[in-house]
């Protein structure tokens, strides 16, 4: 017996990982987060025929943002392809979302009234896992994205596998796994967090966010759909120059043309290495933290450590202290370890959001002016 | 009085900060490794101002890889340019470069006898430093460069700002901080390291290899030039797209017009935050070693250890035992370290260069085949 083509089999192959590296207790309820584009629907279909045969029953989310005319039919026609790859398994939703201006662009609104109406039906629903349909491609644009910005091992390590919605211990530098650089306006009071906030305490279970698919490509997500007689939406916002997602996407496709095919996937692997890397460096300076103690700590104490790690503990009192992390930057953190590492006397220096950062004979404090 | 035009300044502000951090003693030689280039041309005109108001004294190489047709010709010009600039302060030393086929290609093949002639100049005239006019574009180049390879935090953190040329302890991963990916062939024995190698033992000092212009645009460089009436000699290599190096500036120039500017000085800030990162991860990666004690190691105590530095021991070991680095992928990392958390009795695994890995009992152990 032949088995499926070679795109199917690869998204099967990817869910199937994932659901047994999280363990799901037998019935549990996996959604499947669906905007009706290849991605998802590829996601959508190949949950449903592996989630089963693993004992887990398979729901989906639909977000109508009603930012588009006729959003609505578009997430009234995914349902109905829906039900038919579900076949009453679980729950088909369509959710509305509120999508307010915060200033962070339309892009990062979207985003966050989406995954907040996501987290709401997943706590509703009493579901274990929400799945995404991001792929390869998505992570290389994330990676990207994060090199035009400059900053560090974090925003390069692009989107992550699996997180815990409710769990923002590894958003602690100032980025959220979930928001990107939103997070550091939740962490400075700024912006409450859209998801995973009230999941706990609510009632609600833990709920995993999962990205099965970041090792399968767009291509291949398109040829499943293909494949199985499936016709996904196409957005006209991803053809939209005006999106930096878009922009980014074309920038990619001009790189691949300068060095070579496979950068896709060398880009995704890169992010699964630094991935690694900040982890591991979150870890250290959470340990740093604990031997240091309470600030403000002593330039001797300080100087042994390797300045990845000071730079890291300089950024979460800054943050502590109320500075945004969007609007602080590595030259600010690099200042400040100045004091540490090349004291000359200079005097206070100013970190944005009114913090102030200055040595006070061993020791170096940082603290918000008082207005 | 009126300073400088600006990108003279630019130039000479980041020479005096890179000779200031240093701290040679009075009267102490500092080479200026120059193709005659915009780039080291400008190099060359700071440090022949600086150098000498910081009590040193200033030479400079010129190499001729006697690639090109009229190359001792143009070695020759830049020669007299560069008597014009030091005004006898010190030697300018037109020496002659082997360039040996290694395999690695000609542009690796070319780095690497000139950083071999230059070390050998540098031993023979006793020199405590050499300066190269890498700018904050080779900079960027070197990390789209990295990317595109797929490679980890070294890789994307560019070339140092500073490194003894004879300590290859930040080699250790098995990427040479001068030669890139080469130093893995030298810890394979597959090849002599070209510097460094014999200037301590052969009764040379310390010799520092710097790049103060990391954070001065090619722009300036030029600009600088300019300014001084300096003409740059253009190298037609530097047109050719069979070389990756002109590829990828290329790539760089269409990324910037779908990202946006400041791509360039993003990727060079990157670069830095990674090698920190970098730096401390070896370090904690070295600190694991030895208080893992000999290989091989129980599972219990590597389970406990992140990622990050499980991958970077294993690595290690492989190319311990003979595993090349060039060939050695971070698959075949994850692969070993598979052996440890996802552990389901898997057989051997075959690393590059005949080196296998395989779980005996608690303990991973990786050996090369006897042939």
């Amino acid at each position: 017996m032949p088995g499926p083509p070679p795109a199917i089999a690869a998204c099967r192959v990817a869910v199937r990982r994932w659901l047994t590296e999280e363990r799901f207790p037998e019935g549990a309820l996996v959604l499947v987060g669906c905007s009706g584009g290849a991605d998802s629907l590829a996601l959508l279909a190949a949950t449903a025929f592996v989630a089963p045969r693993a004992g887990l029953r398979v729901g989906t989310v639909i977000v109508d943002h009603g930012l588009q005319p006729g959003s609505s039919r578009v997430a009234d026609s995914v349902a109905v392809t829906a039900y038919s790859l579900l076949t009453e398994q679980g729950p088909v939703e369509v959710v509305g979302a509120q999508v307010e201006q915060t200033g962070a662009g339309p892009e990062a609104d979207a985003r966050r009234a989406r995954y907040a109406a996501f987290g709401r039906t997943a706590d509703r629903l009493g579901a274990m896992a929400l799945l995404l349909g991001h792929t390869l491609d998505d992570q290389a644009e994330q990676v990207l994205l994060g090199l035009a910005r400059g900053s560090g091992a974090r925003s390069l390590a692009g989107m992550p596998r699996s997180r815990v919605l409710s769990d923002h211990s590894a958003c602690s530098v100032g980025t959220c796994d979930v928001f990107g650089e939103d997070f550091a306006r939740v962490l400075s009071g700024r912006m409450a967090c859209p998801v995973g906030g009230g999941s706990e305490s609510e009632g609600g279970g833990r709920v995993v966010l999962g990205r099965p698919l970041l090792g399968v490509s767009r291509a291949q997500t398109q040829d499943a759909c293909a494949e199985l007689g499936l016709v996904p939406w196409q957005d006209p916002h991803n053809e939209d120059p005006r999106f930096a997602r878009v922009r980014v996407r074309r920038a990619l496709a001009d790189l691949e043309k300068d060095l070579g095919p496979g950068l896709g996937r060398n880009l995704a692997r890169t992010a699964a290495l630094l991935r690694d890397d900040a982890d591991a460096l979150d870890e250290a300076c959470e340990a740093a933290y604990r031997e240091l103690g309470d600030p403000p700590w002593t330039v001797g104490r300080l100087a042994s450590l390797p300045r990845a790690l000071r730079t890291r503990l300089w950024r979460r009192l800054a943050l502590a202290a109320g500075s945004p992390g969007t609007d602080l930057t590595s030259e600010h953190l690099l200042a400040v370890d100045g004091l540490v590492t090349a004291w000359r006397g200079q005097g206070p220096l100013s970190l944005p959001g009114g913090v102030r950062a200055w040595r006070q004979g061993d020791r170096v404090r940082l603290e918000r002016r008082r207005s």
